[in-house]
């Protein structure tokens, strides 16, 4: 019980994340004073977003070198010198990549006892109100309209495609490999996948979105969404919800072409959002989420590594893509 | 009466617009059909758009070499087939460069005789509609916000600055030259104004707008465009009315940088909009618009040029920069 074990980020990558960023040490035990908690991590979210936070200040600060890697997680409760948090407890937190954190009260999130709890970090997680939020108050879908999310086998996009369905809009996901554009149509029910991996993005597009785009749901900026963007039909919504193809390496010196000249004329709403903005409706939210997945029509998708040492590879990997799902890393 | 001057476009510009993409010649006197009218040209609109046209289609059909040049005028029925035209009413309408045009009833719109009627192609026409439905509609700006807007000496946005002064925002402007930006303040009431063709951009805009940017409203698309994104205050707006920038030369081969990086970490909205989808809330624009310039609030900036010959070159000094307010052709 005394070693916390913590992986550092020990250099900022300046292009692509590989091992040798990290470094795994045995810490202190960390100690709760009063107002805090003491928390033990059960499993870590790993998220795109992890590579961004180290490229700079985002909407929240940098992750910077000789620092404990920065990450939410489901943790449990040890000790609590803060009132309103009792042994046993789960909460969310940034705790960082880490066996205990020690934390103020005021940034914790109680959230629920469930089973399994590894849906706190998935459908009722993070990745679950960003689909939700993201499509249904951002893209603002109507029924029979087309919907195209790309990154459709991650955690967000394989979410966002299953709420179109429900919504009664066309989906179309854009992921990489055959393998996963199969498992799209045939497990999540998309209508049409477009692998970006084999060839020409924009007429597999075009093949696949006859009518055009109604909403583009993108998690990965750069030539996809110019390819989106040029497909968009007039008064459609493209949701900015993250961009992977820029987190992984240097920033972009350009972005993508018809910007703003397709914006004008096609008259599109490009919004970004942070989940975090949402909050304040979380409940509503997941009591709809919780639903839908009680009526089998919202399939849960969980892609769980286990062990804490494991956490910079399963980045490096899920950067890749190579998950389908919510990526997360059991700790204990 | 026998002669209609006309203005061909006739080879469409690869790079930059210039005299020798059009030509002058004496048509036919044009004759009115069942259900036409016969209109005889008062003043022609020139717009940085016109030359977008020149490009291929956008929320209108392309306008192609050999063909009479495409443009909006204030116009005077001389001779009615349709019913609700009499002869001296006047209509806005697309009539092209010439004297004279017979158009089809349904694509006329009947305007009030004012004084001054080049009124009607500025601060009652598509340019101050332009600026009242992009800027309150789509900008929503807030009083004691940030309000830049591009292209600010120019129709759209001189009227921008105005009516954001109005429901008391600070207000920046983006324009060439000193001259312009020193009008801008002093004529205007422009809190601050930014020369972008003395150096760096980025750097005057930071220094006039201390607290970052809360509504840009452009009208240029590029290098500003770029330059404001990344200033943007969080939950901001851009209200993307033209790309004066990428107008004349060929089009460009990539966006502007941040897109969509910044627009997810800053939720901003990023909007397109085409005046017409407005029309049917024009009435209480007007109105508002006019109770303001009678007030002596709001300040109507017109560059009229005499001469339908001159309009070739009239619509290339509009694209450099030439015009203060809104520049139109007298024809008669």
């Amino acid at each position: 019980m005394a070693v916390n074990r913590q992986i550092l980020l020990v250099e900022t990558p300046k292009g692509k994340l590989a091992p040798e960023h990290f470094k795994l040490q045995n810490g202190e035990m960390p100690k709760a004073k009063d107002g805090e908690v003491l928390l033990r991590n059960r499993y870590i979210s790993l998220d795109a977003a992890n590579r961004a936070w180290m490229q700079g200040a985002t909407y929240r600060e940098a992750v910077g070198a000789g620092s404990v890697m920065a990450g939410g997680a489901v943790a449990e409760v040890v000790e609590s010198k803060a009132p309103g948090f009792e042994p046993g407890d789960l909460v969310f937190a940034d705790t960082g990549w880490q066996d205990y954190a020690a934390l103020p009260a005021k940034r914790l999130l109680k959230v629920p006892k469930i089973e399994p709890m590894t849906n706190l970090l998935s459908i009722y997680g993070i990745a679950g109100l960003t689909a939700y939020f993201g499509l249904l108050h951002v893209g603002q879908p109507k029924e029979g309209e087309t919907v195209v999310v790309s990154a459709a086998a991650g955690s967000v996009g394989s979410i966002v495609g299953q709420i179109a369905k429900i919504k009664g809009c066309r989906i179309v996901g854009i992921a990489g490999g055959k393998g996963k554009c199969d498992w799209l149509k045939s497990e999540l029910g998309f209508n049409e996948a477009v692998d970006y991996k084999s060839g020409a993005v924009f007429k597999s597009l075009k093949a696949a979105c006859p009518q055009g785009i109604d909403v583009y749901f993108d998690n990965v900026g750069g030539e996809i969404f110019e390819a989106c963007l040029a497909q968009m039909r007039n008064r459609g919504r493209i949701v900015c919800c993250g961009a992977i193809s820029a987190y992984d390496g240097p920033a972009p010196t350009s972005g993508p072409r018809g910007v703003p000249g397709l914006i004008v004329v096609k008259r599109l709403r490009v919004e970004g959002f942070i989940v975090m903005d949402f909050y304040d409706q979380s409940m509503k939210a997941i009591a709809e989420l919780m639903a839908w997945v009680n009526a089998g029509k919202l399939k849960v998708q969980e892609d769980v590594i286990d062990g804490l040492e494991n956490a910079p590879k399963a980045l490096i990997g899920l950067l890749a893509g190579e998950n389908r799902g919510k990526r997360m890393v059991k700790v204990v």
